[in-house]
This record gives C-alpha cells, sequence and structure tokens, in this order.
C-alpha cells in the first residue's frame, strides 16, 4: 500500500512535478535562460486566475508569506482595513493586518456559509470607508467557498482594495481576476497545484500596483515586500537568488492543469459526489451551502475520536486524511480533492477505507460510502 | 559540453540531492515521519557547524530571510547594533538593523583583508555598549574571510550577540559554534551544501534562545520570526506548511558532506591552488590577506571587459563564472569552488577556457592558467 | 487521464523499480560490486520460488529466451521430449525443442482446463521414456493456471526432467520448487514483477544443472546456452556484458513483492474477485476451471468487436487492455491483475470504463461491472 | 570522488540516458505509440552509419547476440566464410561461424595494425570462393582500427557478403555504410553509445535482406534469428516483447551525439592526445599504426602489475581503468576515451591518478602525464 494523503493540503505531486524539481540547476542570478522560464511560468499562472492585466510574481516562501506580503506592503500605520471574517483563515488575517499597523474592522458572519454579499454592503456604508479588506476564498478548515465573483466588484465600487486569499481554491475553482476587479489574489503551491510547498504565488492588479508605487512610508520588512518584486523582468534582476528547480516544477504543474482544459469542472462534479455520498450514508456537512470543491468537512459522528480514525487510516491503511484547527479540532475531519488528489480511485479507495473504520468500530452507516460512491454518476 | 556553473553560488547540485527533492512527498503538517526526518536533518546540520548545545532551525526561504529574521528577532525598538563592515555584505546588514528600529553602528574597516580584532575591540571599548553585533564570515562579492574565531570571542566578553552571515563559508570552512562563543549562525542552502535555494539554516545558542524567550515587545513579523521555530519538535508543528522535497535534499547534500571528512581541508587545498595558478599567471587577486577559501575574487586585466569576458564563457563554452556587485561590478570576476564545484575537473576546465578567451583577446599571460593549475601539486 | 495498462503483461513498473534503471552504471565486468548486486538478487528471485537448492541465473534477453535457453542447453539431437499442450504456449514449446532436434511428443489436453494428472500419467507410462518435459503455468493466452504441484512430481517419479515456462506465474502465484521437483523454471521481468522487458530469470535444480554438465554434445548456440552461466559467480566473470541497471531494477521489484508477504493471496483474492464481477454481470469466463489468478479471459460479448472496444479504452479512457493471439484473436479479451496492476483502485477504473463503453454500445449488462466490483468483498 | 568508469565499455551513461530508462512504460505489443519510437530510433541509428538504404534493427539482448545473429541467420550448412583475424575478437567470429555450420577460413595478420587490403585480396583470389566474411571495425582488446573503408569495398567486389563487428567503434568514428557497401554492421548499446548493455542495434543492407529472404534452410534459432525482424514495422509486431525503456534510452542517447555533429572529430583529437601523452612520457602503445580512436591500448611498464595497478586506481581514486583478456592479460592497460568518457576533464583526471600511482611505486615517467595532457593542444 503506497501512502495516499488525502489532506486537503500538501497534496501529493504527481511524478511529472516531483521530477522537475531535479533539473540540472543554474545560476538563477546570471542565467537569462532562468528569466525566461520565469517570465513562462507567470504566464501560465496568470491563466488560471484568467487575468490579462495583472502581475503576477512568485515568491520563494509559503503560501502564509503571500498574505503577510500582503499587510507588509499595503498597509501603512494607521489605515482601515477590512477583516471579512466568516472562518479561522479570514479572522487570522486580522493578525496580520494588526501587526503592519492596521487599525482592523471585523466584519463577522455565519461561519456555515459563504458571506452575503448584500449584509457585507450594508456593513461597509456603515462602518466604512476602508483603504483595503482582506477576505479568503476557501475556508480550509471548515469547507466555505466564498462567493468573490461578488465581493470583490462590491469593494471594487467601495474602493476598497481586495486582498484575497486564494490558497486553496487556485487551480480547483474558476477565478476571474480582471472581470471581478481583485486587486491581489494569493496561491500556494502546495495545494490545487500539487508542488512540494514553498512557492507563494501572488497575483496584483494595475490599481494594487499604483497603489504600491505610490505608498509614503518605507515597507517594514524586505522578505514580505512586494516592491521589490516590481520590475524583476525589467530589471533582470530578483530580490534573491530563486529557485530554478521549483519554478520548473510549478511550470510543470501548470501544464498539466492547463493541458486539461476541465479541472473546474471536474473538481465541481467531484466535490458533489463525495458530499452526496456522506449525506445519503447519514453524515453531516459542515457547511450549510457554498461547500468548497476543493474539499469536503464533515463532522465527526457521534461516539468517534478523531485522532483514533487517523491514526487507524494511517497505520491499517496508510492513507492520511484531515482533522480541523482551533475550535473545530476534533470536531471535523476533512478530505481533500484537490489538485492530484481529485481523482475518482483515490477517493474510492478512502471511502472504503472509512467503511472498514466505520465496521470496525461497530458504527453501522445507512449505505456504504464506497458502493455509494460507485452508485452516484 | 554540459554547462559549468563556476559562480560563487549558487552552485550545481549533484544528481543524488537533485533526486532527493523528487522523493513522495506527504503531509509534513501532520506526518511524524517528516518530523523525524526534520529533526535529523537538523543534528546532521550542527555537525558542520561543531556544535552539541545549539538549536538548529530550517526555514522556507532564501538564506537572507535569515538575515532579516536576526533582525526581526533580536531587535527591540532602540537596541544599539553593531554593524561590522569590511564588505558590501556586511554593511548590507545595517539597513535589515535600521529596517527593525536599531541604532546602527558601524565598524568600517579595510575590505581588502579580514577584521582586525584588537582595532574592534578598541571600537567596542570606545563606543559600545551593544545589544548585538552583526558581521559576515565570507564576503562573497570579494572573496574575503573573517576571523570569526577571534571575532565571535571578543563579542561574547563584551556581552555582545554575534550575529554571523555565514551562508557562503558554511560547510566550506572550519566553523565552531560552541566553541567560539556564536549565538547565531545563518547559512543557505545554494552555496557549499549546493542545494537548489529557499532553504535557510539558522543556529541558535544557548544565550540567544533566552533573548529571544525574554524580549519584551512583540516581533513585527511572522515569517521572520524565530520565537515560532523554538519549540518546534517539542509541539510538533511547525509555523507553516515545510517542504518534504527540500528537507530531504538538504539530509543528502549533509551526508555527501559529513562522508568525507575532509571537506575544509579540500577547499582550503583548491582555494590555494586557484590563487596560486592567478598570481603566477600575473594577475592581481582582490584581497591582500584572509583570502576566502570558497571562491576567489580576482582583479579584471586591463582592457577586459567582465560582460564581455562572461558572454564568451557562457556562449562559447557553456560555462558561468560570477562579475561582481556595486562598487565592484565590472572590476573583479570571481570563481566559485565550493560544494559540488570545489573539484579539480572543474577547475581545470574553467582555467582552460579562460587560456582561450585571453588568446582569443590576445592577452598574453605570464603562464597559461590550466597548465600552471596541472603542474601545481 | 494517465495511462492504465492493464494487459497481462507488459505491465506498468512502478517508480521506484523505473528509477531503479536509473543508477549510475559501473562496469558491469571489472566491478565487484555489480557481481554482489547480481547475486543479492539471484538470491532473492529464489524466495518467489521458496528453493534452496537452485541454481538462479538472470540472463540478459525477453523471457523466451528462457524457452529457447532450455530447449538449446537440454536437447541433444533425437531426444524425446513431451511436450504438455493445454493451451497456446504450451503448444509452442514443441517449436523450440524441434528447432533443437528432438524428436517431440505431444501430451494434448482440453484448453478449457488445467492438465488432468492422471490422464498425463497414462499418457506417459504409453509413450515413454521421455528425456523431459516442457509445461506452462500459467497459460497467458486464456487464462488457466496448471497444476505444476502435482505436474512436476509426476515427471519427477518418471525420471523426466521438467521445464516450466513460469513467464505470467512467476511473483504471483506460490510456486514450491523443491517441494515440487521443478528441474527448471523459467521467469520474466515484464510480467508478476513489473519491471521492464529484456529479463529472464532462470531457475535450476541440482540434477538439471547435472544434465547440463554431463550433455555429450556441443550446445548449438552461445546466447541460449545455460552452460555459459553456470559458474558466474565462482568465476567472476559473466557470459557477456550485463546491464546493471537492470538487475538494479529487478532487485528493487523483487523487494517489494517480498516485503509484503501476502502477495499470492491478493493476487487470489483479486483474481477472484474480477471473475466473480464477470460472472455475476453476465460474461462467459473462457476457463471452465483452474483459472488464472494473474490474469483474467473472458469471451467477448455477442455483437462486440474487440478491436473497437480496445480503441475506444484506448482512445476515450487512455486504458489498455489485452486481446488474445492465434485461434483466440477477436473472440476472447484478457484483463491482466499481476504485479503493480493488481490494485483495486485500478481494477475499479477499467471495470467503470468497461460499463461506460457497453452503454455506449447499447449492450445491457446484469450488473454494472463496478458497482458489482465495489459490492463484492 | 564519484566512480569514473574510464575502461573501453561499458561506459557511463549520462544522466540524461539513464534518466531516459524511466519513463513510464507502456504494452510495446500493443500501443502503437511504441512503435513510433522504436521507428524513430532506428532511423536515428541509420544516421551513425550514414545509410539512407539499409534496414536497421534492435534487438533487445547484448550485443554479441548480434555477432550470434549474424552467422545463424546468414550461414547455411557448409558455406564457406572468411573470417579476417587481426585480433581477439576478429579470430574469435570463428567460433560463431563453426557453430552454425560453416567452413571457416582465417585470413590471419599482424595483430599490431589494420588489415593490408592488397594482403587480403592476394588471400581471397587465392583461396576463395567465399560466401561471407566477418571482421572487426575496432580490436578492442588492442586498440586497432580496421579499413573497413577499404576492405568492405574490395569484399563486395568480390562478391562477398562483409559482417563488420562495429561494437565499439559505431557512434565513436566514420562510418558509411551505403558508400562502402557493408552488408551487415552490428553495435551495441554500452559502448559508445553510452547506454545500459542489452541492446543490439543491427544494420542490413538491401543485398543482405535480399539473401536472408532467399535462405534455403530455416534458421536454426528463435533469438538470434535477424528473420524475425525484417517485417516488424510492416506488421506492427515485434518476435518478442520489447523494452521501451531501453529504446527510450538509446533514442535519447542518439540525439546527444547527433546534436554534435563533432563527435568523430572529438574522438579523433582526444585520442590523439592520449596517445602522444603517453607516447611523449615514455610509454608504448601497443599498436604500430591504425590506432583506435574510442581506446588507447598501452603496454605495461616493466614492473608493475596490472592489477595492483586497477586496485590502487579503484580503491584510492574510485577510478576503473581496464587490462587486457587472451594472450594479452597483464600485458596491456586500456583506457576508454569513447561516449561519454570522451571528456577532457575525464582523462585528465585518469592521468593524474596514474601519475600518482606510478610515483607510488617509484616508477619515473619521462614527463608528468597530466601535466603533458594540460600542454599538448
Amino acid at each position: 500500500m503506497e501512502r495516499l494523503v488525502m489532506t486537503p493540503g500538501p497534496t501529493q505531486s504527481s511524478e511529472e512535478v516531483r521530477g522537475a524539481l531535479s533539473i540540472k540547476n543554474t545560476n538563477t542570478d546570471l542565467d537569462k535562460d532562468f528569466f525566461k522560464l520565469y517570465n513562462d511560468t507567470c504566464k501560465k499562472a496568470k491563466k488560471l486566475v484568467n487575468s490579462k492585466d495583472s502581475k503576477a510574481i512568485i515568491m520563494l516562501g509559503e503560501a502564509i508569506l503571500g498574505l503577510e506580503s500582503a499587510c507588509a506592503s499595503f498597509i501603512e500605520e494607521g489605515d482601515r482595513v477590512l477583516c471579512i471574517d466568516n472562518g479561522i483563515f479570514g479572522r487570522g488575517f486580522g493578525e496580520f493586518t494588526d501587526m503592519y499597523g492596521a487599525e482592523t474592522i471585523y466584519f463577522r458572519s455565519d461561519y456555515k456559509r459563504g458571506i452575503d454579499v448584500d449584509e457585507l454592503e450594508k456593513f461597509i456604508d456603515e462602518n466604512g470607508p476602508f483603504k483595503l479588506a482582506t477576505l479568503v476564498h476557501c475556508e480550509t478548515p471548515t469547507g466555505i467557498t466564498n462567493p468573490i465573483e461578488d465581493i470583490c466588484p462590491l469593494l471594487n465600487r467601495k474602493g476598497i482594495i481586495s486582498i484575497v486569499d486564494a490558497v486553496s481554491s487556485y487551480g480547483g475553482e474558476f477565478i476571474s481576476m480582471d472581470e471581478w476587479a481583485i486587486d491581489m489574489l494569493i496561491a500556494g503551491t502546495q495545494k490545487c497545484l500539487s508542488v512540494t510547498a514553498g512557492g507563494t504565488l501572488v497575483f496584483l492588479s494595475n490599481r494594487a500596483v499604483e497603489v504600491l508605487e505610490n505608498r509614503k512610508s518605507s515597507v517594514r520588512s524586505f522578505y514580505a515586500n512586494l516592491k521589490n518584486w516590481l520590475l524583476v523582468m525589467e530589471n533582470q534582476k530578483f530580490p534573491y537568488t530563486h529557485s530554478d528547480a521549483l519554478i520548473n516544477s510549478i511550470n510543470v504543474a501548470l501544464d498539466r492543469i492547463i493541458d486539461r482544459a476541465d479541472y473546474v469542472q471536474r473538481h465541481k462534479e467531484l466535490a458533489k459526489k463525495v458530499r452526496d455520498v456522506f449525506i445519503n450514508s447519514g453524515f453531516n456537512i459542515y457547511a450549510n451551502k457554498d461547500y468548497s470543491n476543493t474539499l469536503t468537512a464533515i463532522k465527526m459522528p457521534e461516539g468517534i475520536d478523531f485522532d483514533h480514525m487517523f491514526n487507524y487510516l494511517k497505520d491499517e491503511k496508510n492513507i492520511l486524511i484531515g482533522g480541523s484547527i482551533a475550535e473545530f479540532n476534533g470536531k471535523l475531519f476533512r478530505i481533500g480533492h484537490m489538485g492530484e488528489n481529485a481523482k475518482d480511485e483515490h477517493i474510492y479507495i478512502v471511502l472504503k477505507a472509512l467503511d472498514e473504520y466505520f465496521k470496525h468500530m461497530n458504527l453501522t452507516l445507512e449505505k456504504s460510502l464506497h458502493i455509494e460512491f460507485a452508485k452516484i454518476k
């Protein structure tokens, strides 16, 4: 039994993507071939946000660096920032805005569904103005997708710069950066791209670039300073030595997604099947609506301990699934169906293993998960 | 002709080290096997600084993240910091100390040799006290090695926390962290380790850990906050998702160095041969003494343009060599002989190519570089 | 959709086994390390035939070289050879025995089941004596397993050297060379070992070695002469330059099998599930009994053309399945469940694809193949 | 110290060529993509013999299979065969011609130089007619190259089918199959192609194909029967399961050679440098003229034992060099400079190691080998 990692990120990389890490490396500071590779990778990366106008940047660091970079680069002392909070990640963004000197105002909303745009508009009208707003596309800990297609145009109309954490949706959900007037979108390598952790993809609208260029105070960070990246191609100079291994791996991963035009549809269909299987078998999905298409968060059944389930699956079946964090720790279990893991055969195997576990625990399900999965179209 | 990268970092990785990047990846947040791998890698990493007591940390980011992390984590507003400057990198450290609120006092010294410890002591006595001092082991742009074996004990006696940038010396020079009372030492992956860029190795003395734990103000950064790393193994939790690909590659790279106990001696001997070849052939080494053993910086001969030389070697011979930066741009050329590049056959090839270039330019050398190299023991 | 090769050999190799082909190669004639690797691989290979006494040889050539080597090495002009024929491969063995000068006597038996040992004994008593007998363990074109556990002891009692073609059973079925008194057993790399084609594994009993050593005429071949291999380790000399890449790959493949002690049981269970699925859904298995555990041969349904089915699965689903050969061409389709392909998730995927194909052809099955597969324990 | 294999084959493969072995494998019997790959590889293979008209075949077996196949396929009982013998390999060909029923007539000539074509013509006129002749392009054990550009046209004029063993010259020497009227040329994978052993490349002229098609008796072998290969592409059927791993690796290896048009010139120049170095330093080359360009065979110096030298280089320097065989065992040492080993830096390293060995043995050379190598243009 090969290890099967079915957590909502990091996901397992394909052999091709892992193999791309082992290219013969060069001097990425001096070798113009690397600048071409980097530029080509950025262009491909923009295809997944359907953007012509935005500037793509790939930084060397885990995706959280993207969140911090947004705050470090956009916020000046005392800026009023709207923190849109309907989940743990949305809420947590506020710690970064605080750290970089913002006055953070939280729009707190139901954690069991996506943001209601009307309520949000009302909140903005009553509590604005705001320089920028932070929000999360896919609330990974709870499996919610926020309607950024409605939120970002609203923010734009209100003159608010939108910072979108799309770490666990990029490459799995449809995103239209230009059309939806997103100002900054942040993605990582280890989720739907199924590349090793360590790369942060950032997309900036022209408006966002302008704001960066015109900020008055200096940025209080070097590593998280997006301004250092604005002229990389023009100056043929990176802020620090880049990794051709990682960029090459991202490039191959993007090819794999772009070559199969149906990635959005596939994620959507598989997610629906997974949800239906659990619902039909008597489980409760955490979300009430606005379900994520890249992972599913399910309430732990009565009498089942998550750690026990996790260890059984790991030790007996060599399968890793996710739990959740913070106040959801022990209350939810999560299955990732993003990137390379979004495959029928992987879901089949994990459901079969869960069936065995629940049988082992004398928990009778309304339906067998893996048989139900086979039956659903 | 395979591309031969003979710059002073990034260096070319061995097939084994590149291959180690392509391991089947797991969930590094949840998989205890990864914590074991990380811990094992940290233990091996400590061998190259001959340390028992220090704490090793491997962050996901280019080595400059280590410098910023030092400043972000140790400096509190208004701290007096001694910036030891006998080279571009030493001087540049001061920008980070400023950024994080220090009062930076520069000890400026001759750029053509290592720091004179007596002069430094006098300076400290006259200008102290200092909370911490920043210094560079190997001044990569100019090929100087500073005597950290003398400087750090002095700093320690003076009650100053020592922050050593050993990015281009770690793995090539002998370092004794505990004996020399170094408080923080920073290394990167892409120099003597010959791993792709993207990993920062940090070593902290017990005293340094104590200082971190007792700082009064909160650290104004998340990604550069060393405090988040102090209890990684105890809590079995990283500050962000780590990369098993990278850690595995570092692990293999460390094995390759540790397995050949003579790495210090080999770097030293090869460096001396390279210097002697250039001196015997009529070139001028930039340094007057305290030469680096991991690279050699040579003055450009009269009438030769660095870019022309660089492009000739790249286009005709598929060899990359380094120039220099800042005020040394165009005035020095540099050859790396660190990590995987520190091999007789590589130096032989680059010298032969340089002979051809100089002949092509009608520059008569006193001796042929590659024949001289063959002759020297 | 990755290509999924579900034919009864060649099978797809694991990443580990393919990766083992790319080791840094040495001079296999001179490097004693290679002799150790070869010897170690032979020892492991013997574990799959549960033999202590036999001599293992790994030749550089496709498995059919093993059949020819048996005939070239054992047969002397005019030897009477019993060719046990209940399938295309069994029958074909006779062409090799003829080529090397034997008088070939065929025991022809029902193609839809394994050999009846009583009938065979009667035949031998009436038509013997024979110097040697050729037989096939798994008749790959039709999916039959012969009871070599009964046949070989019988041959031994009758003083007949037994030559067993175990090419598509080795590594999937239980084999006990010593206990069953098998004299020569032939295996290949590309079936249950799931290594690329090009290696032939041969196992010789002590009695067989003695017969080789005492043959009177010279062997009329070099490449197919087993005598050249008897003293490889003693003389530290191969008959020709061997491939360390291939031996290393076989070594890793054997490890993968040996590490999971249950390979016989797994093949058996999965084979039964596959048969039951097809039977329950209204298909006819070709065999009446003595089914192969490494592949299943099923009769083509009325009105379905094999080539059409093959191409649909290849073009629409990127799955390869097998047809059959000779008189069974177009009449049977075959699914391999051997070696790396013997996995639930692979079978699930191929059955789902077949369901789609039959639906596409308006052929109504009694039960859906993949749902039935999910249901069967 | 990485192992450096400087023997005259097998040579070390490049990372690319080894990597090409680890492709995801398919069913080579059924997958048309593989037939395309095979055909493409054959076309590239023909470029190295500068042939338009010939038929290329790649068999699964070590190169000696090519020699046996020539004899098995062309010779009918009692055929008169001319065995051209000026070396161990040329002489040994006669054992195969005998085995397959030929009347073998030896043309024995000076072992220290290439064949004298005038003497050969005289011999043929006096001893002919012959159906075919066997000869060796590069006598690997002694480092002689035979003038096949003169011999084969002569044989053609005399109506004799020419069978050329070009195993250690193919890919290193210029060969013009059509122009020189060669009928069959045999190459292997592990010499100048620098691919693992296990592939035999065979090139057949139209005349040779005709002879095969018209032979009267059946071929007494299956595995060595070239007739089975004549219609592979037409019938889309191989005689046995082929290896896509190996064919892919050969394909990549051919690309590497073809991409650098100067491979003949490079081999020639490096070979001359190696010879001059040894001659200038006081050694004796075995050959008097007609030196091989792919290896050099040098007489052992007085008082030096080959095994001692071999083991010193292996154990102290991790370098493998070759000795010789048969009557030259212990009397010659050989250095390969073929394929991937034909690189300045490799020769430099092996010569430096030899210098150290001879110094260790107190043998004073007239000149230092590696310094002399550096000096020679």
